[in-house]
C-alpha cells in the first residue's frame, strides 16, 4: 500500500549521476547588446574593425611633423613650416606624426611657434591602440559584466550569442491556485515553479511555466511530453513523494527512465531524477523549503554542467548558538540567522518546518551538515553559507526574546539605515538566557516578578555580574482575546490557547490566575502553546480556541474583541558593553524616533510615556 | 583662451557635497512579482491572509481526537470511535486535533486500529504556522532575493512597489554614431551612455537614453531641460572638459548651478556636478575609462543615498608586481590583473590609457591609490578590488610575455573549464623577467640566440638556478608584412614599424639584419614601436608604415601580403615547481588538444609537428 522510494542516493552521488547521464549542451540565445549584461558568451567575439581605425589626436592642439620641431626651446623658439589645428579625437592628417598641446603653442598670423620639441607619435592615439580588426574581444563562456557593454558597443557588437538552458516547469496538483487568488480551505497557491523560475533565471536559465496539471496520470504525461520536446530540462513540481496521488515517478518511468527516486537530503528527500529522450526530468518535492533546497543544492549546481556560472555562497566561520542534532545518513540544510556580536560571528539555526516559507525570508544564511556528521553542539564553529551580501550580515541586529509586532516596525525603520533587524521569537526567558550567553544584541522582555516589577529581578538573578541597560519600548496592554468579548473571569471552562513556557505572557497569565484564585486545571487548552501574540489571536479567530491572552495590537489586527487585563513594561535588554555598537545605537534611536511613537499610537494598546527611557541593572 | 576648471575637489568631498545638496527621494516602480527579484521594496509588505488559514494535515494519515487515542500500545491496540482519512495538505476537520501517519494505522471494515497514542496537534500544521494575516512579510528597503518570490506568491503578493532612481542619459557630441554603425574617420561610437545604462540598471536604476545632441549650446540646453523634467537625476555624456566645444558646464550654469567642475580623480577629472531644479546633473568625461571610473566611483555610490543597494567590491590583499608611481593630490584608479601564484595573490597594473576600453575587458580587479599616496613600489602589498567573483580570480592563469594571437584561442579553450587566461604583452624578455620574479604562471617566448637556438640560452642566463619546463606551442613563421608584397631585402629605405625592445620579433629582426648585412640606420621607422603582431600589421594596413615583421596569422587576419623570413620556436616557459598547478596543467592540455591543432592549421603559418612537446632547462 505504501510505495517505497526506488533508491535513495547521496547528494554527491546524485551530482555524479547527473554529470554522467546527460551531455548538457546549452541552448543559444541571441540577445541585443543592451540586455547582454550578466549573460555568458556562446562563442568568442571578434572585433569587426580596429579602434581607432586611424591615428587620432589625444589632446587639443596642433598636429606637426616631429622632425620639424627638433631643437625648439625657450631660448630658441621654432616657427613651424606646417601644422594643423586638431581637437581631441580628431583625425591626425597623414603627413603629421605628433600633436603638441594647445597650451604649448603660440599662434600669430596663421603661424604656430613652439618652445619645446615634440617626440614622434607624442599625443597621438595610434590606429588599433585599443583593439585591432580581427582580434578576440572576449572568449567563449565569458560572463559579460555591465561595464563591458560599453566596450562591445565601441567594437560594433550589437547582437550577441549567449548560452542558456531552457527549463520547462510543470506544476501538478489538483489543489493548486495561482498567486493572487486567495486559496479556499485545502487549496494551495502554486509557488514552487514561481520560485524556481526566479532562482533559475537569476542563474541564466530561460524558464517556461506550463499551465497547472490536475493529479491525473494522463494529463501529467501529456504535459511532461510537451515540456520535454520544447526544453533542455524539465522540472515537475510535486507529486514526487510516495503518497496515493504521487504520479510523477510512474509517468516519468512510462516516458523514459527513473534514475533516482529519493536523495538523502533534509529537507528535499522525495526528489526524482529521470531521463526522457536524453533530457533530465527532475521531480521536485512539494513543500516549499524542500523545493528550495533541491533547486539550490541540486538544480543550480547542475546548470554549471551546461556552462552557466552559478556563484558559490560566501562561507563564514561562526559559532553556533544552539544544538543541532542530526542522524547520520543525510546531508541536512538548516536555515539560520547570522550576525556579529562584537567581533564574533554567531549563527542560530531556525526551526526546521519545511512548510514555513517565512524561514527563508528571515534567514540570511544556511548551514550544510554533512551526511556523516551527527550534528553540532552549542559553541561549535561551523560554516555558515551567506544568503545576503557580507555587508548585510555584518549589519544584522540580532533580537532574541519576547515577540511583539512592533519589532517588525522597528525593523522597517532600521532597514533604510542599512541595518537588518532579525527577530527570533523564544519568549522573554529565552532572550535573557541568550543575552547571558552573549549570542544576541538585544533581548525584548516583559518578565513580571512576584513583587509586581518587570525584568530587573530576573536580570539580577540570571546575569548577576553583567551590567545591563533596559530600554523601554512601551507600556503594553495585555488582555483576553476572544470572538465573544470574554473577560479574564470568564476563562474557566473555555477552550484556551496558551503561550510557550518562559514567555512573559504565560508568566503574566500564571500571576493573574494566582491572584484571581483560578486553577490552571479549570482551563482546557492550558497546555496548548503558540509562540506569538498573533498566533494566539489567530487560533481564536479560526475557532481552534475560544480565548487567549495577547497584546491589543494582535487582537486589533485580526479585528477581534479584546478585554484588558493588565499593563506591562515591554523593554529591550542589552549588555551595557554593547551600548556603543552602531547597530544597538541605531535601535535606540529608532525606539526614540517620532515615527515609532506614531506607529505605537496607530497600532493602539501602547502607553508611550516611557518609550525610549533607559534603566541600568 | 583655455578655460580653467572652476574648482577641483577631492572625491570624498564630492560625495559629501552630493549628500548635502540633494534630498535623494527615490521613485516608486510598481513591478509584477515575476520581475521583482533583485528589486528593493518601497514600503513594508504585509500578509493578505494567514498561511495556512486553517489546520492542515502535515502527513498522509488519519485525523483523530488525541484524547481518544490515550493508552494505545503494541499490547493494547485501540479501535478509534471516529477518524477521517487525510492526505498531506488536507484540511483537518474541526472536531479533530491530531493526525496519525498512515503507516501506523490498521484499517479494517471502516474501523481504524492504532498501537500508539497521539499527542495533541501532532502532525498538524496549525493555522498561521507560516504567517498570520496582517503580519509584516518584509520591511521597506529589503532587497528581494530570487527564492523569496515563492514566499511572496504564497502570501498573495502579485504586484510590488519597489524603489528606483530614474536617470536620464544625454549623449552629446557631433562626432557620435550609434553602436552598429561603423564609424567614419573622426566619428566615434557612442558607448558611454550605453555603458552607464548597463551599470546603473544593474544597481536598480531605471535609465532613459535620449537621442544624440549636436555640440550646440541651444540643443544641449533643450535636451537637459527635458531630461531633468522626466527624471530624478541626469547624466550628460561628454562636453565636460575645458575645450572649445565643451558646453556642458555653461549650459548647466544657465539652467541651474554648477557646484563642482573637476574632481581630483585619475582618470575622470573633468567631471561636472550641477543642480537644476534641485536635481543632480552630472557631466561625464568623454574618455570611456574616465566615464567608467566616474560611474563606478561617484554615481553608483551616490545611488545608495536614494536607497538602492550597491554591493561593495571584494577586497584582496595582494603583492604588486611593478612600480605604480603617482603624484600626490588625486585618487587614482588603476585597472589590474590579479591572480594567485602558488599561495600568493599577485596584482599587475595595466596600462593607463583612458581610451583603451579593452583594459576594462581584460582587467579582473582595480587598485585605488589614495590621493595622499605617492604610489607603490614592486612587492608592496596593496588592496585589489575585484571586478569578478573570487572564484574567477582564483582560477586566473597569468600569462606574461610574448604576444601571439593563438593565446586568445587558448583562452577560449580554457574558459569553459573555469580558467581565465589573462595575457599581458610585454615581449619575450619581459616574460622571462616576470618568471624570474615568479609573478606569472607562464611566459611565452621566442628568443633567438646567436647560435640559432631558441629560449634555452636566455633561461639559463637569467634563471640559472630555476628548473624550467618549455612547452612548445608551435613552430611559427615570421615574415615581412606589407601592402605590396615586399621581401626582407626590400626593407632599406621603406617606412618600417618595429616591435618593442625585448620582444623576440625585434631580436629576430636584428639577427636577420645582421646576417643580411643591413644596417638599422637604413630603415626609417626602426625606432617606431608597436607591442603586438596585429598592431604591426595594422600600421601597415593603415598606411602609417610600408612594412613590418610579424607572424603570418596577423597578416592573414588583415588580408595583407606576407613574405616569410624565418621559422621560429614559440614556446611557453613555466617554472617546473608550478607544473602540477591545475591552471598550468589545464594550459598544457589545451595546447595538446586536437582542437588547438585545428585552430593553428586554420590560422595558418604554424608548424604543429612539435606542438605540446616539453623540454626541461
Amino acid at each position: 500500500m505504501v510505495k517505497r522510494y526506488l533508491q535513495v542516493i547521496s547528494l554527491d552521488d546524485a551530482h555524479s549521476l547527473l554529470s554522467r547521464e546527460f551531455s548538457c549542451t546549452p541552448s543559444v540565445l541571441q540577445v541585443p547588446l543592451e540586455r547582454a549584461a550578466g549573460r555568458i558568451t556562446a562563442g568568442p567575439i571578434f572585433a569587426r574593425y580596429s579602434v581607432p581605425e586611424i591615428h587620432l589626436a589625444a589632446m587639443d592642439g596642433i598636429a606637426v611633423v616631429s622632425s620639424e620641431t627638433k631643437g625648439a626651446s625657450e631660448q630658441h623658439p621654432v616657427i613651424l613650416p606646417r601644422a594643423a589645428r586638431v581637437n581631441t579625437g580628431n583625425v591626425v592628417p597623414q603627413e603629421f606624426d605628433a600633436v603638441i598641446m594647445i597650451e604649448d603653442v603660440w599662434e600669430s598670423g596663421g603661424n604656430y611657434t613652439i618652445r619645446k620639441a615634440a617626440g614622434p607619435w607624442q599625443h597621438v592615439r595610434p590606429a588599433g591602440e585599443d583593439l585591432a580588426e580581427s582580434e578576440m574581444v572576449m572568449p567563449s563562456r565569458h560572463r559579460i559584466r555591465p561595464h563591458e557593454i560599453g566596450a562591445l558597443a565601441t567594437y560594433g557588437i550589437t547582437l550577441l550569442d549567449t548560452i542558456t538552458v531552457r527549463v520547462g516547469l510543470v506544476p501538478t496538483g489538483s489543489e493548486l491556485v495561482p498567486a493572487g487568488t486567495r486559496p479556499a480551505p485545502g487549496q494551495v497557491v502554486e509557488s514552487n515553479t514561481v520560485m524556481a523560475k526566479a532562482m533559475l533565471e537569476d542563474a541564466g536559465a530561460a524558464c517556461t511555466r506550463y499551465p497547472f496539471v490536475e493529479d491525473q496520470p494522463d494529463l501529467i504525461r501529456d504535459a511532461i511530453k510537451a515540456a520535454v520536446r520544447e526544453n533542455d530540462m524539465v522540472i515537475v513540481s510535486a507529486g514526487s513523494s510516495a503518497g496515493t496521488k504521487d504520479f510523477t515517478a510512474e509517468v516519468i518511468a512510462g516516458l523514459g527512465t527513473v534514475l533516482v527516486h529519493g536523495v538523502a537530503t533534509k529537507p528535499g528527500k522525495p526528489v526524482i531524477i529521470g531521463s526522457i529522450e536524453g533530457k533530465p526530468v527532475i521531480g521536485l518535492p512539494g513543500y516549499p523549503l524542500s523545493a528550495l533546497t533541491i533547486i539550490r543544492e541540486l538544480v543550480l549546481p547542475f546548470l554549471k554542467n551546461y556552462g552557466l556560472q552559478v556563484p558559490e555562497p560566501v562561507v563564514i566561520r561562526a559559532g553556533i548558538t544552539s544544538a543541532l542534532p542530526k542522524e547520520i545518513g543525510s546531508d541536512e540544510f538548516v536555515l539560520c540567522t547570522l550576525g556579529k556580536i562584537g567581533d564574533r560571528w554567531m549563527v542560530s539555526p531556525q526551526s526546521k518546518g519545511a512548510g514555513v516559507q517565512m524561514s527563508a525570508v528571515r534567514a540570511n544564511a544556511y548551514i550544510r551538515v554533512p551526511r556523516n556528521s551527527e550534528g553540532y553542539n552549542p559553541g561549535d564553529t561551523v560554516d555558515a553559507r551567506l544568503m545576503v551580501p557580507v555587508q548585510d550580515a555584518e549589519n544584522a541586529l540580532l533580537v532574541t526574546g519576547s515577540h511583539d509586532p512592533v519589532l517588525d516596525y522597528l525593523a522597517d525603520i532600521l532597514r533604510p539605515a542599512g541595518i537588518t533587524l532579525i527577530s527570533t521569537h523564544v519568549g522573554s526567558m529565552g532572550g535573557i538566557l541568550s543575552l547571558k550567553k552573549d549570542d544576541c544584541h538585544a533581548a525584548p522582555a516583559h518578565l513580571l516578578a512576584d513583587d509586581g516589577s518587570y525584568n530587573t529581578v530576573f536580570l539580577k538573578k540570571y546575569l548577576p555580574q553583567i551590567p545591563i541597560d533596559l530600554i523601554c519600548v512601551a507600556g503594553r496592554q495585555q488582555g483576553v482575546v476572544s470572538r465573544d468579548g470574554l473577560s479574564f473571569a470568564d476563562l474557566p471552562g473555555r477552550a484556551f490557547i496558551n503561550r510557550q513556557k518562559g514567555s512573559g505572557t504565560r508568566m503574566l497569565l500564571d500571576y493573574e490566575l494566582k491572584r484571581a484564585g483560578i486553577s490552571p486545571d479549570t482551563i482546557p487548552g492550558y497546555e496548548r502553546e503558540a509562540t506569538t501574540h498573533i498566533a494566539v489571536a489567530l487560533a481564536v479567530k479560526s475557532g481552534e480556541a475560544e480565548a487567549g491572552l495577547c497584546v491589543y495590537s494582535a487582537a486589533k489586527a485580526l479585528r477581534l474583541p479584546f478585554v484588558p487585563v493588565s499593563q506591562e513594561r515591554y523593554e529591550i535588554a542589552i549588555r551595557h558593553e554593547h551600548a556603543e555598537d552602531p547597530r544597538v545605537r541605531a535601535l535606540i534611536s529608532a525606539i526614540r524616533s517620532e515615527r515609532f511613537k506614531e506607529i505605537l499610537t496607530m497600532l493602539g494598546g501602547y502607553d508611550t510615556s516611557e518609550t525610549g527611557t533607559i534603566r541600568t541593572v
